[in-house]
């Protein structure tokens, strides 16, 4: 069955994806496996991480880019992670939601991730997925995340352009300094930008990068978008293009991939690591033996039944 | 040293208790064997967990709630953690900001804790510091947080009680269902209520609650406060003490510590593990070996070193 499905991925049926991405997603050996069958490292898909506070409007950017990319002739992929969703399941509304949208579309694929357990490894399986698509022909790949978070972060530093998606109320320069990723932002988008306080923003977002686009070769854009409208998605488009162009004539893109693939086969050897180590029988040692000891005693004793 | 160290800790001196955060957070071995002696599980402190939206005034109703607890004979620790940081050294500037305003009080000690690396463990380095805080004779914890990712829930997962600060902003339901972390609140807050929508936004999570309320014992309030004028601070405090006697009178406090220290033992564990299995030579094998195979196959070889 393994190699007909690879055949079916490679030849790019969208049922053979969703397979493909549920065996991958449920980390069963067979999953692992087919993993190893598809990689290549030739065929790699182009990027994009979209990223901001919930309710920005990220989704239905992603949805209009998505649309010029097909326009264009290109095979795009979304893929959407909620690493939030443990508790509520939330993705599924979300994945419901935009797929009732482009459902039909054969061009453009979507995918909601959320974490099952809480276990962690979102990034890692995010990765698997955009293999996954990658096999099957996908030429460009969005990635939508929630939040502000380490998971977040983790997915953004593994995409190629990073857009940070904002609303006129995201307000003053301090709280984007404590949004952290203002530092891994490629391309700034205000969205919702026919609401007051866009213009404000703004300014303030090209006053805080002016030190740092005083350095760097690539000029940080600041991007007003309307995505109910569809208003601002062609400039924003043209922005991530002329990065993809920057990235590529400056070479930066082979480096970046190759920190990401390390990241990847980190992520993997220390997940595998991991389940090794936990048998029952130490599951069953830390049960008997949690507060008769400090964490730290444990820790050791534990370490020692290895 | 370690044990006048030790005792310096018990006594109370807040030079101590600095000093071994500090050991603490920079994982040296030193700090390691300081938690093993520090550790009692007789001394627990009520642990407060505020979480939500950058700018949502948390800080702020930390150090009000802070007040009140010192004002009833408490001592009282605030840890802000803040694991965006990395980019941009972010919780430092929250960390001058809040010093400033509460320096020279013994009885509140204020850490602010971000990812030096993007190694993670931020959730385990605010457990080892919430140890020595309760070494020191600290009797509450606040610890706050920025945003919703995976690192503030496993922090949230951590308190007895977690508060869900929001603002009138925050908007409509399907952003909250959005935000995860509903799931994991105790209490809502509704901060910076002297803006409009603050009525329809409690209305809304009410509404979301009604479902919930029915079947459980603890009925979740939403409170409305306004934290620089520090109306309804008095409230949140009552609804905090009621929630910590309904979870001793419950008995639910016990086995939710239980499984705290559990997941405290593991990240120790995963930790060392980690750490061992990363030699100079398998960094090595993996930067000459990345991109010429697969992930999965580079993996496989990297595990088959050990």
């Amino acid at each position: 069955m393994g190699d007909s499905l690879v055949k079916k991925i490679r030849a790019g049926s969208q049922r053979a994806v969703a397979q493909a991405i549920s065996l991958v997603e449920n980390q069963v050996d067979e999953g692992k496996a087919l993993l190893g069958q598809l990689y290549d490292p030739q065929s790699k898909a182009y990027r994009i991480g979209l990223t901001g506070p919930p309710g920005a409007g990220k989704s239905t950017l992603a949805k209009n880019l998505a649309t010029l990319w097909r326009d264009a002739g290109a095979k795009v992929g979304i893929i959407s992670v909620d690493p939030t969703s443990p508790f509520t399941g939330g993705a599924l509304l979300g994945d419901r939601l935009r797929m009732a949208q482009l459902f039909g579309d054969s061009k453009i694929f979507i995918r909601s991730m959320a974490t099952r357990g809480a276990t962690g490894g979102l990034a890692a399986r995010s990765e698997d997925v955009s293999l996954v698509l990658e096999a099957a022909g996908f030429e460009v790949l969005i990635l939508e995340t929630v939040g502000v978070g380490q998971v977040e972060l983790d997915i953004m530093n593994a995409v190629d352009t990073t857009v940070l998606v904002l609303v006129p109320e995201s307000g003053d320069e301090v709280q984007l300094m404590k949004a952290g990723i203002i530092e891994i932002a490629d391309i700034f988008v205000i969205n919702k930008s026919d609401r007051p306080g866009s213009g404000k923003l703004k300014k303030a977002i090209e006053q805080l990068l002016e030190l740092k686009n005083d350095q760097d070769d690539w000029n940080l854009p600041v991007v007003n978008t309307c995505a109910t409208s569809g208003e601002g998605t062609a400039e924003l488009f043209d922005c991530i293009t002329r990065h993809q162009q920057y990235l590529e004539h400056s070479g930066t893109i082979t480096g970046n991939r190759v920190e990401r693939d390390k990241r990847h086969v980190k992520e993997i050897v220390n997940g595998e690591k991991m389940d090794a180590f936990w048998t029952p029988e130490k599951e069953n040692l830390l049960d008997q033996q949690v507060g008769k000891m400090s964490p730290m005693e444990l820790s050791r004793l534990l370490l020692e039944q290895d």
